[in-house]
């Protein structure tokens, strides 16, 4: 187990040097970290207010007043401090530094004696601590704020709020297992359970691993202690006035013990944080059934239940999975968090076992729901992440009313923002995986980074430089401290279908092949340099035809990126056009496009909407409805939809023969 | 107006016998009255109970008990009645008669000394009678006996449930109109306006006809009789405890004077039974501009927002409009009482000016949406009537659940069986008008049928026999009581597109067309015969571009029906078809069909589903998405789907080219 630990703290040290990512990276921390600070202080004019931070003051005894906000609200700040840790290690900053001390000081003053931590139950319901685990979210709130605690103390080597959360969960560890006098639960939304492996990592207690294994292991065991809790509780709910139904436990995953789930279902965040946490437990356990378990729920989600865009979570009914094939565009959730969480989930699978097809689901939500959640600016944020939008339709039918057409300043539930900022700002974590015997490093993702990695034979530099996602061209220079036998294994991405040029030391090189990663396995020296060319392919993409909603469509994929045809480009409404099934893409640079993208041309066909014109008719033969025209159509990369004028958009793109 | 309230009466000396309707009215008569009495009384064994008779038996003082059910319940006795009523004038039936006559006894004892009956507030909320215009239907209840009482009164001569209504009516008014003291108020549910011209109809009682003028015209006045209502009530609903919003005045078209609305908006029940009432008023007043706002309101419901099966409603959120073009197949509402609404709307209009459009859409609406809402058997139906079903999203997608896969045996809220029921049975009314001036004809409906209809000229018998909807053979006997010159005016429907044959007496005739109606003006002789037929066309049907719906869609129509695929005859998933743009399309009649339809077969597309199996892949290049294969696709009426296996169906088809 000292390995996984090691072997984690080692592959973090890379740093991102990369055309595309720096700029997220240099926006998270310019922009999205000080304004997000703004906003738990409540100062962004116009937005819903937060007033988190003032509820730690209230709970620390500096201040009078109610709480505000939900329940949940703690964990808005957890999110911002772990967003912090990682910016700090990645650019120190010794104003925010001194700033995120404050708040932790603040946040160890609104600790309890017995180390328990929640503004909400302090303010709110002192005395009711653990009597509505299902609503309550108190250990998810813990959860985040060590997740916080650990990437703090991981960059700046302070301990104060590591040590505050530790002391934290000591008492939950006390209130929680097995024993005799202890609860027999666990959290009606799940975090702790991969928090507290985080926190077993960075302090090596055993006790912590044991305790998240404890709630991994106790979820879904009957009887059910949701349900039982709430019969204790008098049946009530958090949530609504008067008797409340009994708990959904398929919403939370705890219908069944884990081991026995198979079908990703109900709430989409709580499921893959818990999927998370299970592969992290899978790993370090080297339980088969926790393993297999895993893959199936991997399965079920990335095969059955995903968009294309990486995006999980059908209905805004629970933000939840629906069932296998149904992934409507327009009444879509796809909540940004699910596809963070999914990044998660597909990490820790990496670390178990490295398939190239983890890690092109981690490519997928990144480069295409996660970055396209955030306004170029960083300022705003969609918290559902839709396929196709007619605003008029979000305005009015209410049907769709969650789809918003515009991206919003902040969220009264304002879990997404700080989410892509703690995910954008640990970026560096998620390019390198090294294997468990330390023999093997493997490249998830092309983004131009220097790597500093500990090998079985010795430390190495790892030089990456990348020109995705709009070109091809990646290259690895490798500096073995000594010169020593490694492989270097690189993904060979879905979207190449296999077409990818290698060349080592300027010189072709037959790589051989394994689980979908390109191996080179040589005694290495100084200065080898490895070129890399997944072949980019801009194509015509279709789904299954039991996904009904995408029947006779297409979209349009370029490598790592998914594309849309938004009305500023294409006009409106946009479903009157329709794209050749065999017109040649064009991808071309446009250096005008919101910073610089490649933008891709097609030949399409438009119906003639001129016949319509003058006529009242809502309906009429299709005889006399006109022969439709040429069109050019021009898509543009989905992350960007949304940063010019509000319109409509579409991903998938009906398809026309001649 | 005498002239009007005779020509009515006239016009109703109408019998069906028609090959496809008479089953209908026979089946209403013979199984659906008598089930629905047992619904009423609570016989109906897996069902939702209604309890409505026992209400009244509760307010009558027979019984002890609570009040069951939705604040107007009362209304489905009511509708029940209305459907007895018109039922006995087609076929007399004294055992029928008696369970009616002692369900009115049942009402007259429930009514109030000052003429109030309402079994709701008599029972659970005496004293707290007309607070709550907003939510509590009173007023809504009243209408709908007010309409049984005339039908029963027209249908058997007898008068008692006539003078228990015009009792309350009197009441009403002594409650209700602008004098100081007085309610300057409306109902939150229109439908008394409606009732209020028949009753004067029934009664030549001119303040009846006022106090419905009255209702519409305060309707939208400022300030606002339902917002100050509730400040009154201390900003309460009946519908949730504690403090309630302002009455959202869109929903139930309160939010302007009806002379100032364009567009329909909300509740959509509610907008048509206003619009009937307001197009009555309009005739029996020549007030223009309320003329104007119906013809407004009529281009917009069926220019902007009606589904080809005459369906109305795009969503379940308040059972409402959403805008114009907004219409999803998927999660639709079309409610079948809305589209019951929209034909008594367009009869009204007809009654108003003789426009064949108005016509076109009360036959969309009652061969598409309204029979296909009750299943062949006449015990179960569908509330929602929906384009594009899937059932596994019915259950499994909440944004769909309310989109029934199959046709449910009654409902809680049980408003559409008996409107079904009631519409049927009065079927006879909506085949002809007559001119103001006597002296025209208009045949609406091709539905075979004996009519006695008094003209300026003398009475006249006008037989028509009708093969619709397979073959489009009319004919009509004109039998003048002396030969006389009048005008018969035949409707000229939208789906043969002007393509009408004529023949008077075995030889073409050249008919002259005046606002969609062939026009036939001579000195008719006894025993002339017009031979009638409007080319029955099997036509693809396409929507404007602006119904994003429908993109690259065709639904398949033939005459006055609309068809659709169903799973059962084309597999699943229905989507991987499309229809050949030019494929012939072959109607045929089919014996064994659900006691015989036509049914038409059409050249389409199937995807290549076999290219998937063995694979997981969500998603993959079109290219390799293989070829798709010619099939032989099979439409079925829609008013017939779901009456064999459960399964997929689709209206709108994707067309291919080739």
């Amino acid at each position: 187990m000292t390995l996984s630990t090691r072997e984690h703290q080692n592959s973090r040290q890379v740093r991102i040097q990369d055309g595309f990512w720096n700029k997220y990276m240099e926006l998270v921390r310019s922009t999205v970290i000080p304004y997000q600070w703004d906003a738990l202080n409540d100062r962004i004019p116009d937005a819903e207010p937060s007033r988190a931070i003032k509820n730690f003051r209230i709970a620390a005894g500096l201040e009078e007043g109610e709480f505000w906000g939900f329940i949940f609200q703690d964990s808005d700040v957890a999110k911002w401090l772990e967003a912090v840790g990682y910016s700090l290690a990645n650019h120190p900053d010794s104003e925010l530094e001194q700033t995120a001390d404050e708040v932790i000081d603040l946040i160890a003053k609104a600790q309890h004696e017995n180390g328990y931590l929640n503004t909400y139950f302090t303010i709110k319901e002192p005395g009711k601590e653990w009597t509505n685990l299902n609503d309550a979210h108190e250990l998810y709130c813990a959860g985040h704020m060590m997740e916080a605690a650990v990437a703090y103390y991981e960059s700046t080597g302070k301990r104060k709020l590591l040590d505050v959360m530790c002391k934290f969960a000591d008492h939950i560890d006390s209130v929680f297992g097995p024993e005799p006098g202890k609860l027999k639960g666990y959290d009606g939304h799940q975090e702790i359970e991969l928090a507290l492996v985080k926190l077993y990592r960075a302090t090596g207690e055993e006790r912590y691993l044991k305790l998240s294994q404890y709630f991994i292991d106790e979820r879904g065991a009957k009887p059910h202690f949701l349900v039982e809790e709430w019969e204790k509780r008098g049946r009530t709910s958090h949530w609504a006035k008067g008797p409340s139904p009994s708990p959904d436990l398929q919403y939370n995953q705890s219908h069944l013990p884990v081991r026995e789930q198979s079908v990703a279902v109900g709430h989409s965040v709580r499921a893959v944080y818990m999927y998370t946490a299970m592969a992290d437990l899978a790993r370090l356990s080297g339980d088969q059934g926790l393993l297999e378990a895993c893959r199936r729920l991997w399965d079920n989600t990335t095969k059955k239940q995903m968009y294309i865009t990486g995006g999980i979570g059908s209905t805004h009914h629970g933000e939840a999975f629906s069932f296998d094939y149904d992934l409507p565009n327009d009444t879509i959730y796809a909540e940004t968090c699910a596809s963070i969480g999914l990044i998660f989930f597909a990490n820790r699978m990496l670390q178990l076992e490295a398939k190239s097809e983890y890690a092109d689901v981690l490519e997928r939500a990144l480069y295409n729901n996660v970055i396209g959640s955030m306004s170029l600016d960083g300022k705003q944020y969609f918290y559902v992440n839709p396929l196709e939008v007619w605003p008029e339709a979000s305005e009015r039918n209410p049907s769709r009313r969650h789809v918003k057409a515009v991206r919003q300043k902040w969220f009264g539930c304002s879990c997404c923002p700080p989410n892509v900022a703690r995910l954008l700002s640990s970026l560096n974590d998620y390019i390198y995986t090294v294997s468990a015997d330390r023999n093997t490093v493997y490249t998830h993702l092309f983004i131009g980074s220097e790597a500093q990695l500990e090998l079985q034979g010795g430390k190495i530099a790892l030089k990456q430089q990348s020109s995705l996602p709009w070109n091809n061209h990646v290259k690895f220079e490798v500096n073995p401290e000594t010169d020593g036998i490694f492989t270097l294994a690189l993904r060979i991405p879905a979207w190449c279908e296999g077409k990818a040029e290698m060349k080592l030391n300027g010189l072709p090189f037959d790589y051989s092949v394994k689980d979908g990663y390109a191996l080179i396995e040589r005694q290495w020296a100084k200065g080898d340099v490895i070129e890399w060319k997944p072949e980019l392919q801009t194509q015509l993409i279709t789904a299954r035809p039991e996904v009904r909603a995408n029947a006779g469509k297409t979209a349009i994929v370029r490598g790592p990126l998914v594309y849309c045809l938004e009305a500023v480009d294409n006009g409106s409404p946009l479903t009157v056009v329709s794209i050749l099934r065999d017109t040649k893409l064009d991808a071309k640079f446009d250096d005008g496009l919101l910073g610089g993208a490649v933008v891709i041309e097609g030949e399409g066909r438009a119906e003639d909407s001129a016949v319509w014109s003058g006529s009242e008719d809502l309906y009429r033969p299709l005889a006399s409805a006109g022969k439709s025209k040429p069109v050019q159509l021009k898509a543009v990369p989905y992350y960007l939809w949304g940063n010019r004028e509000q319109g409509e958009m579409i991903v998938w793109i009906r398809t026309a023969s001649e």
